[in-house]
C-alpha cells in the first residue's frame, strides 16, 4: 500500500484501557476499604461497553450544529448514571474521585510494541502518522505524553464534533491533513471502525488485540 | 507566569524563512542560468512582505462562512502575480517550479537553538506546547519534520478559516486546547502577533529575532 497518511485508532488499538480502568477503580477500592467487595476489571469493562454505546448512539443520531458533548463530558455521565450503579458501588465518590476515574481515560498506558514502533515508522518524507480517537483533544494529548507516542499530528473526533464511526470524522481527518480518503489508512482493532473507514474510501488495516470488551468494540 | 499551554509564531519566530526562500529561488536561478540576475534575498523579502500583506487582509476583512484560501494556495497566488513581476523575472516557470518555490515555506530550518529548546521544555505534567502559526496543517506537519519540532499537538490558523491576527484564530486555538486565554502564552517575534493575543487576553512572550522583514512583521 502507498499511502500518505495513517491513522490509528487509539482506545484499545494503541493502549490498554482496561488495565489503566482497573487500576484506577482499585486505587478508589483500597482508598475507601473496600478492595475486593467490587470486581475491579468488570467495572473496567462495563465503562468502556457504555463508552462503546455512548459513541455509537451519538455517531448515529447526532445533527450537525448540534450541541456536543465531549468524551470527558460524556464518560463521567456514563461513569456516575451508568456503570457506578451497575457495579454495585454505591460508596460516595468525591467530585476530585469521579474526575480522577475520568482523569485515568487521559492516561493509559501503549501496548508494549507501541511507541518505537511509531518512531520507526516516522520517516521525513514518509507518510503521515496520526491518531484518530474519540478521545477529545486534551485527553489525545495527555495520552501520548503519558504513554510515549509520538505523532506527525493530532486527529480527533472532537474537532468534528461527532464520533467514530459518523463518516464525518473519517472525512474531516482526511481533509484536515489534506489527503483524500483513498490514499489514507485507517488502523484499528476494532471491527466498527475499519468497517466504517472502508465506507470511506479508506484503506484498512486491522490489528488484534487480546483482552478487548465482550465483543462489542471487535 | 503559570501557563497551562504555549503557543508559537512559527514562519520567522521558530523558523528562517529568510534562508529558506533565497536559497530555494537561487536554485530556480542556477538551473535557469540566471544566478545574480535577481537578487535572491530581495526576492525572500518582497515574498514574505507581501505575505504578511495578503494574511492581514483575510483577518481583516473575512466573514464567518466565506471560501477560505490556504496559505499554500494564498502563496502562489502571491508568488506568480505579484513577486515575480516585481523582482523582474520574467523567465517562465513550470507549474513544478513554482509548487517546489512554494513548498519551500513546508521546509524552512529551524533557528538553531529552537530544536533541543523545545525538546527541554516538554515536560509530562508541564504545560501543553504547540504552534500557532499561520501555516496550513500540511505545512505545518511538514515544517515541523523537516525543522525537527516537538509539539503537542499542532494549532494552525487553517482550522479556523482565517489568519492571524484574527482574534478567531487565538480565542480558536485556547478552545481547541481547552484552556482558557489568561492561561494561554503566545511566543512571537512579531508585534502585530503579540498585540492581537493580548487582546484576546493572552500573556505573551515577545523574541526578538534578527533578520525580520522590512518593519513589517516585527
Amino acid at each position: 500500500m502507498d499511502c500518505k497518511a495513517y491513522v490509528f485508532d487509539v482506545i484499545g488499538t494503541l493502549t490498554d484501557w482496561r488495565t489503566g480502568l482497573r487500576e484506577a477503580f482499585e486505587e478508589v477500592l483500597v482508598r475507601h476499604g473496600d478492595a475486593g467487595k467490587v470486581d475491579a476489571d468488570a467495572f473496567a469493562v462495563e465503562w468502556h461497553e457504555e463508552y462503546m454505546k455512548g459513541v455509537r448512539q451519538v455517531a448515529a443520531t447526532a445533527q450537525p450544529g448540534e450541541p456536543y458533548m465531549n468524551l470527558d463530558v460524556l464518560l463521567r455521565h456514563i461513569l456516575t448514571t451508568i456503570v457506578l450503579p451497575r457495579v454495585g458501588y454505591t460508596e460516595r465518590l468525591s467530585e476530585t474521585e469521579i474526575d480522577a476515574l475520568v482523569y485515568g481515560w487521559h492516561n493509559f498506558k501503549a501496548h508494549p510494541e507501541v511507541p518505537a514502533q511509531l518512531r520507526r515508522w516516522r520517516a521525513k518524507d514518509g507518510p503521515y502518522l496520526a491518531p484518530l480517537s474519540n478521545s477529545n483533544i486534551k485527553m489525545l494529548v495527555d495520552t501520548c505524553r503519558h504513554a510515549d507516542l509520538q505523532f506527525d499530528l493530532l486527529t480527533s473526533s472532537e474537532s468534528f464534533a461527532s464520533y467514530k464511526p459518523s463518516p464525518s470524522v473519517y472525512l474531516g481527518a482526511a481533509k484536515f491533513m489534506a489527503v483524500e480518503p483513498h490514499v489514507t489508512c485507517l488502523v484499528a482493532a476494532h471491527y466498527y471502525d475499519i468497517k466504517a473507514a472502508k465506507k470511506c474510501g479508506f484503506k484498512t488495516v486491522y490489528l488484534w488485540r487480546q483482552g478487548r470488551s465482550r465483543g462489542i468494540g471487535g
